[in-house]
């Protein structure tokens, strides 16, 4: 029915409101893959979605910005039924980054507060992967694209050493549940599944409040 | 990273491996709506994946169990990026019960846990809404289908005035968005749209624990 519900459980209570530039970016990315299977015309659309989407902060439950002291964290905030698409937060602790690792499927990372750095490797003649090209850093509301046709091996690390950054990442599977790789310098390859950090996603659905 | 992440915030922790049923029941009903949008064939096909979950118990997370002193609640457990169906706990504490209402779009109704009556009502001649045929009562394991082709317009109860009554309901919609009505028995219409009663679903999408 349609009283208003009671405070249910410990759970935190979001603001409905709040959560409608994330829904509409669900629901717009969602078109975009009814429409096409191309990769470029999926990154190159979904690019202008994901800047839209990052251009404005205010929409991220608290809950889910939340640095870990040891490491970053990625929290899902969509995962699409068909596992067409998934949308998650990646929170960095001062100074914190990943190890150099693929995703095998397409991605996008929007910046949506403090900085990062992406870093490509590739692999050298003796094995081991070196730095390719120079690193970029993404400012808040800029989009970058990585893909196995596009470039799929990069290391990204918070550009502050003193303060939280959060980006926005949207991957063309169930990133979480994807088998990839982290790379060793020395060449070593490790599978990786990484999983992610939450048990609860926030309720985007709810647009009667 | 692949490292375990540890209690993050005040949301309570769900077991992944819990969560498989769920997971797989979306995944199987994404898979036959790509299939097909032939009614009769949601209704036939999805009846037989809803009686599949419903007939195991212990993968409905707790918080998303619990009734509330005065009215049934409706929890959203996964609701589809494009909006084609949504996953929902109605918990219904003893002797509660819906106001005749209808859905306008398909439904499948799974018992869980306890039992419901749904009785069908159409409009008199004189404007008021009565009673088509018999209550159905639902055991665990059973599955109703609604619909505006099947039978839209019903009141649904818990069966038990003394215990808690759990059924998994799917929608082919959004459902707690959908604008839709309740029915009055002197034949009163009143728009209704449900909304949700949580904030967080669960996080069903993390296989690697
Ligand atoms: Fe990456
Ligand atoms: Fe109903
Ligand atoms: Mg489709």
């Amino acid at each position: 029915m349609s009283h208003p519900a009671p405070p249910t459980s410990p759970l935190p209570t979001l603001v409905p409101a709040d959560l409608a530039p994330l829904r509409q970016f669900v629901q717009q990315l969602s078109r975009l893959l009814d429409d096409t299977g191309d990769e470029a015309q999926i990154l190159a659309q979904g690019q202008t979605l994901l800047a839209e989407l990052v251009a404005q902060d205010g929409w991220l439950p608290d809950a889910l910005a939340q640095p870990h002291p040891q490491h970053y964290r990625q929290f899902l905030l969509h995962a699409d039924s068909g596992g067409r698409f998934s949308v998650v937060s990646f929170v960095w602790g001062p100074g914190q980054r990943t190890p150099i690792h693929d995703h095998t499927v397409w991605g996008l990372i929007g910046m949506l507060r403090g900085a990062e750095y992406s870093q490509n490797f590739q692999r050298a003649a003796d094995g081991s992967f070196i730095p390719a090209g120079e690193p970029v850093r993404l400012e808040p509301g800029q989009v970058e694209a990585v893909s196995p046709t596009v470039g799929d091996i990069h290391q990204v690390s918070n550009a502050f050493a003193d303060r939280t950054s959060i980006s926005i990442h949207v991957y063309g599977a169930n990133i979480g549940a994807v088998r990839r790789s982290v790379y060793r310098e020395d060449g070593t390859v490790v599978p990786f599944i990484s999983g992610y950090s939450n048990h609860w996603v926030p309720n985007i659905w709810d647009d009667t409040h």
